[in-house]
């Protein structure tokens, strides 16, 4: 092991297992997770060269195989325990996307969810035993967000009793869904339904897309791989373009809304449940954002502890960069953020299941809430997480842009959660208008509970109240006293965009205009609610945590992820009066010493993460720090080096020479 | 053409033509532009498939290609003007680097530049005809910014008249070097001299690494690709390592030092000539900044005109989403950094020529200003840059992740610009290392000039008075007013970062200590510095536009870069007391104001970057914003359908089905 990155946790002031427990959520826990890597490591079938190295058709196929020996062992070690599954895959994929996500994270749960008991047995086992490979076609290239806006028709005709589907524009193409391209045989569709001359809105209807025996595409279907995206590499996501296609009345889905044989349209009851779904895996995506930033900070925390360069004193050996307080000023910050955002993926999970726990019980009083809170946070972690890494990656000079860093692909991979299942502008306005709702029910009087509550008194109270008279709060040294400040910079931002937006009201003609004129409030206040919220789950965590050594040392990245957050929005919190001038000062001060009391348990503090070198897969993040022989080892194999004489060489440079 | 892009070209207020000469620096300049723009773009020589779907193997096959036939071509035209010829290389290139990019732009200068007479003689003319081809080997794996730390040796054998090259350890081997890995057969390699038992620190070698016969590594290099990076797919930057490679003594570059042939070592005179280089290529940076993201505006502004998506009024047809608040909050700001950043890259261009002219005089009295600025700009305009592609590229949905957006591309072959030619957090800390000096000096009573000299007032003044004491200057509508502000700014925060750096001093062992641990504060104080140049110069330079369409729209821009930025770091103005709560608020409704000013011109603001679609290379970004017919017809070209049934599906999804 390189002697720095020993010396680094030889002087860790706490205990690494404890905190990866707390991490996992309880000993048990870290002990299965790292019992399913080892089985995923050791598996000879999932061995491959570095994808690195591949052209997109490689990898493509090299993450057909891969899900194709996934799901055979799954079912043969009998993992059916959806976490377990979870982790199973991570590990697989490296947490990456493949080919047959779809099929299993959206295929499979739409037919159980949305399926009659007849069309169940008719497609599910089929598609469990992969007969049927499925994919979820809801976008098209003109149509995202606004899902009332596609274009796709399904129109009934009673006469053969079939749907028949067009794609009438060129907009209206399905875009975007994941294995669509090349690997999936069958598509739930999404489509205006047409019947009896009316049309009844979105419906989803099961459309066979390639031919069963042979794979290829079936008369009318248009059917191909989108081309390369950044990132993504291993997944086909498809175009799908319909011609008069036309399936049996009994391929659309009618455990809800139905169309009988002669083509009356039977409507569903409500459906709040299809809610859950999209709140559920806006929770996941938080836990995302905590994984990709805690890998990033890994890998970045782990080379600057080995890497020396420059020098602090003339003379001196050069220091590993890790001594720069610019270099701390980077990664600290965002440590403590991968922390706060792991503690907020964990609160999230947790309140998604007691609330599907409710909801089942038919309390669906709750999900409003967990459902402005999971778009805002999703919103909050992705954007934080996504500027994050690139922080990190530069954070790692020119070596952090070598695929080896595994930084660039972390990247590429992660940053798309910032705009799919939900685009990040939209959710913030969609928590706004939660926030601005539950502002107006606390004006009028009514009490509010839950995250919001801090509504309550701050409506009228800062209302009322001049900035200039409110008493400056701030005890630097407090965490609670920081979740304060938070909470009322929230209280302050949310009621001065509902105030905006009233006032808008009664300049514009239509309430939609005074909203979008207001926009801009509203995303600041819901940023600024879902940093309260952050700042707050990571101090009730602290509370939960009993070790000493493990509490002190999270205790300062809570208090660093509050003050550097004060810093980087001070005009906030000073316009609130919140804060006055020199304790601005003096939180900048004391962010430098936290700086300097982190600094001796940095590389404990990611070694806590767990990430096993095999699924980081990163050069310069190696558990061993033995970083350059590495890099030189991983060049070698560049597929460019497979001759010594580049084949242009021969070409064009040596012909060049003699007509010049 | 597409009809809502062609409704915003008739409602644009100004002339687009007398932008784009504005841009170009006049409209003679334009024309030669266009002109060679066209030379390139119909040339069947310059032909080739999309880049996107091809391998590395293949990219590179094609950039060498296309390297070779420009350096015949620009000779073959006569174009010898330095700046038709990184015009006319551009254009070639799409503005990407190239496998000749350090032949051209480092071997033959260093040449010419530090070469005697005789080794000209030697090596200049087989350079300049491509026999030699050339790099500049200077970074090495372990070593980058800290130039005194490489650790390649050349030792002076004066029994043989020889230099023994070597690479003693891991951390020495060369890396990163453009055309290092396959393409060039001799290395300009900066190493470590020794000669009579004494080593006399870093000089410059000419090391064959290649038989000029058969393009086969030398006996004693070991050379070869370092592997796929973030980007830079055309570039094989290369490894190095010598292993007792013998040079004669001649193939030392002696223009300045000189090894005798009995191993006697004549110094150098001082040579603050090769200073002169990095300040130029920094300064070119500026407008890489400018440049990079302008295309991303130009893509993000365009497809933000034709894309329509959700509704803004129940039952209206859904709004072009330029018509949303919070899009033109994400691009106009943009829109104005990258006019900002087009200025600023003028007046640095024509600054470095002044002070160019000046030095051939013997006159460097303002070449540290500039290199104080250069280094700071480099920095602060590639953080923006980058960080703001990003913004463009999540602001088109889903289509920006697509590399037929080309974001992807423009995000990864720029953002490199952070870290090379100097790693952006060193370089701002070398821009406040001046600034620390300036103020010092004047608290000493020395007069300062050039862009420091708001140091001379303030030194004392700002020290003297109180926060509270200073009367609030700021004029919301007034740009002066704003660039005051922003003078006041950088000019308190450069006292600030003096006085903790003084503090310090009184309290750590060594001063380089001091620095270290206030060099947070170092870097905000530069930042500071070039944000107000930034706002100076662009203010500046509508004081040159005669045009009163013209004017107007640029006056709103600048107005919204100024704003903008002060909400942006409004702690930092209500600290200083430049601003008041009040003010704030009606900043904030300032600039909502001037986005919708902006809103008729902002398609007309990128056209007058005048990007030919052959240039841009984007879907999404096409002049006549026919985007969706063009994605589909690029996606059908997608290397995974050239076959209808990939080959994976044969090996892995049917046998799996059977085993289920």
């Amino acid at each position: 092991m390189n002697p720095d990155i020993r010396r680094e946790r030889e002087n860790a002031s706490f205990n690494v297992d404890i905190l990866t427990n707390i991490i996992d959520g309880g000993p048990e826990k870290t002990r299965r997770r790292r019992e399913i890597e080892t089985l995923v490591i050791s598996d000879p079938d999932f061995q491959h060269d570095d994808i690195n190295f591949m052209s997109r058709s490689e990898r493509y196929d090299a993450a057909v195989k891969k899900s194709a020996q996934m799901i055979m062992k799954l079912r043969e070690y009998g993992i059916s325990d959806p976490e377990e599954i979870y982790c199973y895959k991570s590990c697989v994929q490296r947490g990456r996307s493949g080919p047959l996500e779809l099929h299993l994270g959206m295929f499979l749960p739409t037919l159980l969810n949305q399926a009659t008991p007849e069309q169940q047995d008719t497609f599910f086992m089929p598609a469990w035993n992969l007969e049927i490979i499925g994919t979820y076609a809801q976008t098209e290239i003109g149509h995202g967000t606004h899902i009332r806006g596609l274009e796709t028709t399904s129109t009934y005709d009673p006469s053969t009793q079939e749907f028949v589907l067009n794609s009438p524009t060129i907009t209206s193409i399905k875009w975007w869904p994941g294995g669509l391209g090349k690997t999936s045989n069958h598509a739930i569709v999404l489509a205006q339904l047409h019947t009896q001359g009316r049309c009844h809105g979105l419906h989803a209807f099961i459309v066979p897309i390639r031919c069963m025996k042979t794979h290829m595409p079936l008369p009318g279907v248009v059917v191909g791989d989108i081309g390369p995206k950044f990132g993504f590499d291993e997944v086909d996501n498809g175009y799908l373009k319909l011609e008069n296609v036309r399936i049996p009345r009994e391929n659309m889905l009618m455990k809800y809304a139905k169309v009988e044989p002669d083509g009356t349209y039977l409507k569903p009851p409500s459906d709040k449940l299809t809610y859950g779904t999209m709140v559920f895996i806006r929770s996941m995506i938080v836990g995302d954002s905590a994984r990709a930033l805690s890998q990033s900070c890994t890998i970045a925390i782990r080379y600057s502890a080995v890497r020396h360069q420059s020098e602090l004193r003339p003379g001196d050996p050069e220091p590993q960069i890790m001594d720069y307080q610019t270099q701390q000023y980077k990664l600290f910050p965002l440590l403590a953020t991968a922390y706060a955002f792991h503690f907020v993926g964990q609160y999230m999970g947790k309140t998604y299941h007691r609330i599907a726990g409710d909801i089942s019980q038919g309390d669906f009083s709750e999900l409003p809430e967990l459902h402005a809170l999971s778009a805002g946070l999703k919103a909050f972690t992705t954007w934080t997480a996504s500027a994050g890494i690139e922080v990190c990656r530069m954070s790692c000079g020119g070596h952090g842009f070598s695929h080896c860093s595994a930084l660039p692909a972390i990247y590429v991979n992660f940053t798309p959660t910032c705009t799919y299942e939900g685009e990040n502008t939209v959710m913030m306005l969609q928590t706004a208008r939660y926030l601005v709702k539950s502002y107006t029910q606390a004006s009028a009087g009514q009490r509010l509970s839950g995250m919001v509550s801090y509504l309550n008194q701050s409506s009228t109270r800062l209302q009322a109240q001049s900035v200039s008279a409110r008493p400056t709060v701030l005890d630097v040294r407090d965490l609670a006293s920081l979740v304060e400040a938070y909470k009322l910079r929230a209280a302050r931002l949310v009621g001065a965009a509902a105030r905006n937006l009233q006032m808008e009201m009664q300049h514009s003609k239509r309430k939609e205009d005074a909203w979008n004129n207001t926009s801009i409030d509203l995303v600041r206040a819901s940023d600024a609610h879902c940093h309260y919220v952050v700042v707050r789950l990571f101090a009730d965590k602290l509370g939960e945590v009993g070790d000493t050594g493990v509490h002190s040392v999270l205790n300062n990245l809570a208090l660093l992820y509050a003050l550097h957050g004060i810093t980087q929005h001070s005009g906030d919190f000073l316009q609130a009066g919140l804060l006055s001038v020199p304790q601005l000062s003096q939180i900048s001060q004391r962010v430098k010493e936290l700086l300097s009391q982190l600094r001796p348990n940095a590389v404990a503090l990611v070694d806590a993460f767990d990430y096993h070198d095999e699924m980081l897969n990163s050069s310069l993040g190696r558990y061993d720090g033995n970083v350059y022989e590495h890099m030189f080892e991983w060049a070698k194999k560049s597929p460019l080096n497979h001759t010594e004489v580049h084949e242009s060489y021969h070409k064009y440079l040596k012909p060049l020479q003699s007509k010049l």
